[in-house]
């Protein structure tokens, strides 16, 4: 054909909220793969592991005994990649070699006292709880001076590098706003200064009436796998009020929240009939004592799968020397999620 | 100790050649791994794979027979996710929902009618020969006016996405500037434009002197990890003349750059004993018809594993989400890459 149709020919896609691009190959999702596959695992665990670190009542590796918890527990990670007490200095030489301490804390926080449940297994009450913790989080870690960002985020499965399958995330905190965040807010400044409207407010809007990438809705979130999705099923869940970080959100809306956490990551598992390995997190303002009106709360997942339990995509020659590329669009893979039933697949059987 | 030292203490440093940061965590290398392990092949392969469409004589997808090839051999991708019939167009949504139609040309080059080598294995006068392809390509691509940018890589080992272990790479050539040369443009331009000088010029001369992130030398490269390298056993290749591109290289150069690959990926190879998985690729200046004097030809190595054959790196939750991190620092990598040896653990046996 003649015409550029974006389901069969080769295209980049421009991400709004990072600046970047993403180039997207349609008519190749018929390749053959001949490579790696990747292992399925029987996910068989009991409620309470003797060996895990992070059941109540087992000592962690620094000697640290878990309290009985009943719903959520959060401690400093025994092995941070920041720690506090660092002290300042830095290197440069010519602008060439540049260094600079960076001072920090690293927390990580159990999702439930069960070993053997994910966020899918578990009720959205329970959910809630993760939020609520969150929230207290964000609140006291966002406070300290010599905090100016706060990721909260959570590694699914060993393909995402997670090391224990007791349901669990982390929260990097740190005094420079890391990368990803600073470029979020580069794009939403210019926008909001611009339209005096945050970009997402109006991407939601023009997604909302587009219905083609939208996953599911309720009354204050909606999930879609974004025009720039980069993942073969990547997503974003997004406040439908343009708040600026979870402590603006009313009690309805963490319930909310906790709601679409759970279809969405019920639809996850039953897309491959597998607990659905991802990294996930929120992306939120600065915690560095200024308004940002541009920011826009959401959350994003990134699940490396690409057609099964075991053909996963792989970022990389091109993709970490050029530009992330994908081979079935962001418009087919909403409606394979969209297909998916909310029940889990565990609980039908 | 109260002053800042980069051995010990966490930092963040600047990669003065894309403009980003990475976060370093020297303290965290101790940490016990229980993630997932990474297999290791037996490597048994025949010089000969009657089933291995990149073999001498053998048919592929397309049904092509491959020529009975005695070097190298180049050919279109069967599957590629460029393809050089594109109509021009788009989609504009209010600057949210940006797509632009995008044309290019996927080759895929034989290293060696040998199923059973890999780069390390081969003669340096064979890896010559890859060089001269590449030179050969990188001029005929970037003469055509719809081709701006032209990717030379390799993905080496399945971990890395490499569906076939017969020894070769690819080119990815296309309209536009994707965005990793793109931002190393800006960043050596800006350093040109202010001294006169390449940016990588005076980032070697320092290197040179400071020896510690060095791995190897010959008359014309340079092999070192990076100040700023983020995979644990990142290096670049860097051409001591500040040449823009491959065309550029003498005879002379050309056979340095074939002894200088073979060097690097023997002690690669030493380091795990183990056929080892990276993904590498060239960066050259934009061919669109400009002389790009800013740029400085070099070469990035990125290999996945961290402490040992089977623990690799994962660039998940933090990195995807914040900046990437790495654990040991790059010094250590250095020293560890030099201390080994340049006879092949398996011709060694
Ligand atoms: O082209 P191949 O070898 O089939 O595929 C491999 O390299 C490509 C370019 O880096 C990636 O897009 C793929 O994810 C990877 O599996
Ligand atoms: O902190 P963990 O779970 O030990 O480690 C995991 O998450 C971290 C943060 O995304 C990454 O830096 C590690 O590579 C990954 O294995």
């Amino acid at each position: 054909s003649s015409t550029f149709d974006s389901t069969e020919h080769p295209h980049r896609r421009f991400n709004a909220l990072s600046g970047e691009w993403v180039l997207v190959s349609p008519h190749r999702s018929k390749r053959p793969w001949q490579g790696q596959q990747e292992e399925t695992e029987q996910d068989q665990r009991p409620a309470y592991d003797p060996t895990c670190y992070l059941c109540p009542g087992n000592v962690r590796v620094g000697g640290e005994v878990n309290p009985q918890y009943t719903d959520t527990f959060v401690f400093n990670n025994d092995f941070g990649a920041l720690t506090p007490d660092v002290p300042t200095g830095g290197i440069n030489e010519g602008g060439l070699l540049r260094a600079e301490a960076e001072s920090g804390v690293c927390r990580v926080i159990c999702f439930s006292p069960r070993h053997d449940l994910t966020l899918p297994q578990m009720t959205t009450p329970a959910i809630r709880n993760v939020v609520d913790l969150w929230v207290e989080e964000f609140t006291t870690l966002g406070a300290r001076p010599d905090i100016n960002y706060v990721q909260i985020f959570e590694n699914k499965g060993p393909m995402m590098g997670c090391s224990n399958p007791h349901p669990h995330g982390q929260i990097w905190a740190q005094r420079t706003v890391p990368g990803e965040p600073a470029k979020e807010t580069v794009q939403q400044l210019a926008y909001f200064q611009e339209y005096g409207r945050t970009l997402l407010s109006d991407y939601l809007k023009i997604e909302l009436e587009q219905k083609e990438r939208v996953v599911i809705e309720n009354e204050h979130f909606v999930v879609l796998v974004p025009f720039w999705a980069v993942w073969p099923f990547e997503t974003i869940v997004i406040a439908r009020r343009p708040v600026q970080d979870v402590t603006q959100l009313t009690p309805d809306e963490r319930d909310a929240l906790a709601d679409i956490l759970r279809r969405l990551t019920i639809r996850y598992d039953n897309l491959f009939s597998i607990s659905f390995p991802y990294s996930a997190g929120l992306h939120q303002r600065p915690t560095d004592g200024q308004e940002h009106p541009e920011w826009h709360l959401h959350m994003h997942f990134f699940p490396p799968l690409l057609r099964s339990a075991t053909v996963r995509k792989f970022m990389v020659g091109y993709e970490m020397l050029g530009d992330p590329q994908r081979d079935i669009t962001p418009e087919f893979s909403a409606g394979r999620l969209r297909e998916q039933s909310e029940v889990h697949y565990k609980a039908a059987q």
